[in-house]
């Protein structure tokens, strides 16, 4: 089981142009500003946090409790020009989980109302935490340094979104965290459907994926592994490191 | 006339597995920090930096010379456990302005290479910034308060996809910005073919999306004259609002 | 019996002028973002740091244990130019705590040697914290509304120092937190003796101040009860003031 | 003639207690942003700002106006959950110019009153900056490597007291930098006068700073030829030391 929690500003949207557009910078700074604050304060929890939309930030949070989301939620508060809304859900998936945490923050109010610092969810007492660390095969080789870097992004972004997409239907969400790697939630999801799908993206996308897969208590330690074992994957060589990865145990 | 520069962490990639694997929460809050920072040296000279990968990142940088750049790229060295490079170029459209800018980072060397703290460019005297402003019909009401968040996340994500990738083939480029936002650099793009998009995303890919435009001298007075334009938008209703909206122009 | 922490950054002075002096901006930005990130580490998990000297920080941590300094020392290293080291010491009062600390630094190496990255220290499985809480009787209208800018600065500075020297002598070491609010850690030491101190310093020195007393296992919940201790004193008017002020206790 | 800004946190004593007293450290963490924020914005103009007070932080501003400052003002309140006020004054001397910054601050009202967001003051078209740029003889040696991290804080706090006491007389401000180093504006002070007082200040108060000036039409400028000549009699040895330095000019 996964626990996963859902950060919302409330009413952010009339925020950012009241009363006129902030500047674009400034509302950057902040955004940026903000998602490190979520990550120090779910990361020294052992949680891990995902930028998604800035606005709305989504969390693997094994072993946080409630009094903890409201610690949470107090101390962001305190410290930004609007207050936020965090809602806490558990699934067998983190599809299902994240849903769940969604309902909570749904049924406390609009994204843009009068809804303020609310605090809601299910809580697990333990649980664990499966994750699938994923990256784009050479992407400096391949993409960063053929590509312009605006092909580059695209490139990317859009073998996060087919990879996301295809995940989604067997139940896992995945984030893009930066450069090219993509972290992905992977609980109650056979490991051998990951791999099927790796192997149908490379071969009908053009999307060469490779993956190590972690598991632990809680997102730190499952994550840690999961690179552990991608670092391994990319230190083999030739027909050792078709064999170790993903692409083609299938 | 557009100038674009690219910062690219060097070596970075090397970096985050060196001697062993970071965590990643201590990843996230380092790469968002890093692009706060670009943000605030951008901004205060009247830039725009987008975060793209956080290891590569785009700014709109008209009238920012190469001795800011320089200083620009002092600034953030002396306080990350990395150097970077930064490459300027210019265009007609943005999309050729970061082609000469990735060109001149490409020229330094590969982003895992011993290359460190170049900083190469071409620079305009002049020049002026055509910003488009996009966001998602009615986002809340459609998407934020009825979806689970990361279905929310995927919807946002595939419409930005779809957008960059038909802005892309009008030589502008697109960045989220997070929420439901877009900035679309659109140097030498014609406003009709933008509209005209934005008609077929909504009637072929059920994407609805509006968008202001402004121009300026710079970002910053290109990016605040377009959310103006699009809170105007906003701020009408009903068939006034059609007839303003780019989408119904066409 | 309290627990402290002394985190000094390795070998900095050399740093900061090598291989010329780095832009004061540049180190001011960077000091205080590395003490935000330190604060950040402690007080998730119920400590509290101090700025003091920026590249010296001493927190009171109470409830952290050795494995938890040991991820506070890489978290907070992946992020920055440099590495530091964590002394931890315990003690009847909050001096002897220090210096206990301090010495597991000094053993390990001069703060400028080739010393990296060591955390060595003394840990309590339980204890408690001790606060008094301070600031200045009116200083909005006797120094902030009346004084220049500068000389407001000063003069709260002598009144830090002043008080501290006092604390001293009496076993507790005292820490200016902005405004006009300074934080003891008073363990061990008798409460009459600081309210004799108070009356000294209000008579001799022209220097009023009052404070809040609280207890706890750990620096935030101490503290907490301190500052609300000291918002009762500022509610009560005239003569109840004086009764319940610790500055007339004696 | 030098100018010098006062950026005021509008009503933030009471802010900070309002409902019920904040948590120590999230106001810590608040602070020493909002301070790395102002630092960003007044260096990116060349200019150097002080933390002092956290809530009240004083800047050399010269060549910064009067639009740049209402935009410095604009940006940072758009990022926290207070507004803020600044005044500017202009001076032969740095405690002059602070005093008439200060004076247009307290024209517009209270540190604790409904005043809200108030930019106002003199601005200079040219001038420059005198800087003095102190640290403590082997601080290393005699203070960090030697006393308990406490003592070394008090005796660095101590130093620079005496320091700015002294200066203050003379019409200098000075600003404690963190580890042992003092920056002081010192516009129309004669340099005789301050080596006389370092003289005074070693054989009275057992405080031996030694110091390096520099001139330049901005903060940035005049404190990095500051720092290279500190650097300079530093990397001197014995009576050439001597010779050079301040301390002995006399």
């Amino acid at each position: 089981m996964i626990q996963m929690s859902l950060v919302q500003i409330d009413n952010y949207g009339p925020w950012t142009v009241d009363p006129a557009p902030k500047r674009e910078a400034d509302i950057q700074i902040l955004q940026s500003s903000f998602y490190a604050d979520v990550q120090h304060q779910f990361s020294s929890r052992d949680g891990l946090a995902f930028a998604t939309r800035f606005d709305n930030i989504l969390a693997i949070s094994n072993g946080i409790d409630k009094d903890a989301h409201r610690r949470i939620q107090q101390s962001l508060q305190a410290r930004y020009p609007f207050t936020l809304s965090i809602g806490v859900g558990t699934g067998r998936t983190a599809l299902e989980a994240q849903e769940e945490a969604t309902r909570h923050i749904h049924q406390a109010g609009s994204a843009q109302s009068s809804r303020t610092a609310v605090v809601e969810g299910t809580f697990l007492d333990s649980g664990r935490v499966d994750i699938g660390h994923f990256d784009i095969d050479d992407a400096t080789g391949t993409i960063t340094d053929v590509l312009s870097a605006y092909d580059a992004y695209l490139a990317v972004k859009r073998a996060y979104l087919i990879l996301a997409q295809g995940l989604r239907e067997l139940g896992a969400t995945a984030f893009f965290v930066g450069g090219d790697n993509i972290i992905a939630p992977v609980n109650g999801v056979d490991r051998k459907d990951i791999c099927a799908l790796l192997t149908r993206l490379k071969e009908h996308e053009d999307v060469p994926l490779k993956v190590g897969f972690g598991t632990g208590s809680n997102a730190h330690e499952a994550d840690l592994a999961a690179k552990h074992e991608l670092e391994h994957i990319r230190s083999l060589n030739g027909a050792a490191r078709d064999a170790a990865s993903c692409r083609h145990q299938v």
